[in-house]
């Protein structure tokens, strides 16, 4: 909370004081917290583990909304501030403000900087505590996947690997930043952008949100970073420890994620050229592909508003970020992997009629799968489809209309951030009751669903 | 189709002539295909029985849309006629036609004839069919559950299973037509609607459906033989053998969709009271029982518009229809003991979050589940899913618009009937294509997707 206060001296626009009163209201509750426990230290069990993840994120983003309750402008109800909060550290992007050009600096600096800390605290989350952990599936990740060190296992202590990890993410937002800059952008914008497109938040500090530039060259920028942070970030760490490419192509998680850019902007490019929107094809192309990219990797960014493109175009998209980023990547939904091997375990169900008696065991790259993880990821399937649906209905029941109560929940559990219906641009229309639901929905999105839902367990607390 | 000739005859409204020239028709090709293969026999592998029950429901159902295109009134598209085929040989109970209660009798008869015999074949196939090929976990009822025969094995050979199943359907038909005649139906009336109650298909001969005959008593008749035709059929017979009731409280699956009935009754009863929507909180709760049974049994009768009830109440029902009947019922959806087990599956999943190293089995009832079965479930759950998505797209790229591509494809695919928006009350705003691939979701639903969906596994073809 100190860089906006700074920020706020700067620009000289007011709204410095809340951040310093927040900060300084966090410090001593925080030191308050931790002065009783400070000699206490020990092994952690896998049910210490979901406790401390879920009021990790409850804690740092209610504390986060302290701040944006005490501003003046923009003046929040304490329902707005926290979900404003919530949208900005699970780098879901919803918000509800409105005309957002005319907010103080340090504001904006505020939310795009929720969204990058989020980043951060996501990549740690995914690549190191949910596979150990066990969270739907991902204990695949344990000691399978290319990891940060070189005998390809993680890095033991969890603070070593986040060590890494945030060091190619603090890398990465560098190069953006200064991309944006050299396109055009200002610094102020640069580096706002850079936070929230390497967090995959998709928060802007403008109305039109990277619209605004009406920039192909950003927009691709834009493109290029999204795919980048959309990759698993120990992919990312073998591939800079290996000093060379090859571990990208070896992926499987990988390939299926770009094909599914690469379709998602064919798909889009051609209905809009058919439909004839946009005036040249290069202006379609560039839409097309900034929007599929941003959309299906549950970035959000607009420039132009999808919602309005044609036929099953929105509802494409929509459907698009149910799949998301890569596993440990900074982007939401279910992960590629994980409807990667739903749609293997499909293949071989049909194969099994065909062929009764043999046996098909599921293959990710060479690696046969161990059957725990399939069931794994199954579970994660239904409990993700059964989030959706009672989210979905509590919306319905609070009198919002279909299609909008549709796709807030998909937006806010894939973490992806604008819907269509009254939440195309905020969720300003929306009743404090759909706001509170939503705030719940990007939780359980953001922890994955089973970290959240085993805490209602009965048996969790009898333990 | 002789039965509509005859019933032309008898009430002198033309139409006769088209039916006797189809069957005629069918006649001659039936016996020109069956003639060269009449001395062919051998035992039929699992790959065979996919193709016989999809050609078998493909060709029946074709042929049933003859008399319909010959018809002078109402003078049917070829699309609209095979709509209209499927949709009653699937006991979707969508339809394509307006002013029904001008029909002539012989094409009303014809539908619910359609219905009530799509039934019948409905039953064998989920009883005995869809076990022995295996189709999404439907292994579990091969020799599992109480069956027809003492030993709790299903009787052998298909066509003595047929016969007894058969035996209880046209006893339940009688049993409800007597009841509707009793409560006022005219005769011709109470044996159409009976045909379509216990098909659960919901055509009706009146364009208001069962809102037709404003009589609480006939409503109470439908929605009790509509749980009778949503239950195992294969319970009812073990329950006949028996002379016991105790089979149907000792079978989860019964126990699971008693439960939902009550539930989705008791909360469509509450938001009507609490909006005031009918006089009385008997008319309320007549309503209440009514729809909630109609619409999650997949029958999709109506008494009264739903689709303009209050809130959730529209998408709750929809959503319910996903469930639908159980197993081995004339019910559509996904059927409750599969729902069920991906609930107990998911439980299991966070059980093991808190005890990773605890084993836990899946029990329903006494019996542990096989693994295998499970994964079958889980497959179909995804395909199911899939199927949809890709239905939905194909409808929004026609320019559907969204709520009304989402009901649609839920109605088809669930066999239910009616949906929302656009295809409230019926299919004949939709484009020819749109009626294509509903046609296509019908049978991928009745067929439990994978007896359809292995067709177009490349594997198939080559074994
Ligand atoms: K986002
Ligand atoms: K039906």
């Amino acid at each position: 909370m100190l860089p906006p206060a700074f920020i706020s001296l700067v620009y000289r626009d007011g709204g410095g004081v809340s951040f310093l009163m927040a900060f300084i209201f966090c410090l001593v509750a925080g030191i308050t917290a931790w002065y009783p426990q400070r000699n206490e230290k020990g092994d952690l069990r896998a049910r210490e583990g979901f406790l401390i993840v879920v009021l990790f994120w409850t804690v740092l983003a209610s504390f986060s909304a302290i701040p944006l309750m005490l501003l003046e402008t923009p003046n929040l109800s304490i329902t707005d501030a926290f979900f404003e909060s919530f949208s900005g550290l699970t780098t879901t992007g919803a918000t509800i403000l409105t005309q957002i050009d005319g907010l103080p600096h340090a504001v904006l600096w505020y939310r795009q900087q929720l969204q990058w800390l989020g980043g951060m605290g996501i990549i740690v989350l995914a690549v190191a505590i949910l596979p150990m952990l066990g969270i739907g599936g991902m204990q695949l990740y344990r000691a399978e996947t290319p990891g940060p060190v070189k005998d390809s296992k993680m890095t033991p202590r969890i603070a070593d690997t986040a060590k890494h990890l945030w060091f190619i993410y603090v890398g990465l937002t560098v190069a953006c930043t200064l991309s944006y800059w050299g396109a055009g952008m200002t610094m102020f914008d640069a580096i706002c952008h850079a936070f929230s497109t390497i967090a995959i938040g998709g928060f802007s500090t403008h109305d039109l949100s990277m619209g605004y530039f009406q920039s192909p060259l950003i927009n691709f920028i834009c493109v290029f970073f999204l795919i980048i942070a959309g990759v698993n970030f120990a992919l990312h760490f073998a591939v800079l420890n290996s000093k060379s490419l090859r571990a990208y192509f070896y992926d499987p998680e990988f390939k299926v994620f770009i094909l599914i850019q690469l379709v998602l902007t064919l798909i889009c490019f051609a209905v809009l050229m058919s439909y004839g929107i946009y005036q040249t094809g290069f202006e379609a192309f560039d839409q097309a592909l900034f929007q599929a990219v941003s959309i299906s990797t549950t970035a959000g960014f607009a420039t132009t508003s999808f919602a309005d493109w044609p036929t099953m175009l929105p509802i494409l998209l929509i459907f698009a970020s149910f799949i998301g980023g890569c596993a440990g990547s900074t982007g939401g939904g279910m992960k590629v992997v994980r409807v990667l091997l739903l749609y293997l375990q499909g293949v071989r169900e049909l194969n099994k009629l065909v062929h009764p008696k043999a046996i098909f065991t599921i293959k990710l790259g060479k690696k046969a799968l161990p059957n725990r993880v399939v069931e794994a990821i199954w579970g994660f399937f239904a409990a993700y489809a059964a989030v959706f649906v009672i989210c979905m209905l509590l919306l319905l029941a609070s009198g919002v209309d279909d299609i909008t109560a549709f796709t807030a929940v998909a937006a806010c559990l894939n973490n992806l951030g604008p819907g269509l219906g009254e939440v195309a641009a905020n969720f300003a229309p929306l009743g404090d009751f759909s706001k509170w639901v939503l705030i719940v929905a990007m939780l359980f999105g953001r922890l994955e669903i089973f970290t959240l839902l085993v805490l209602f367990l009965p048996a969790f607390w009898r333990a």
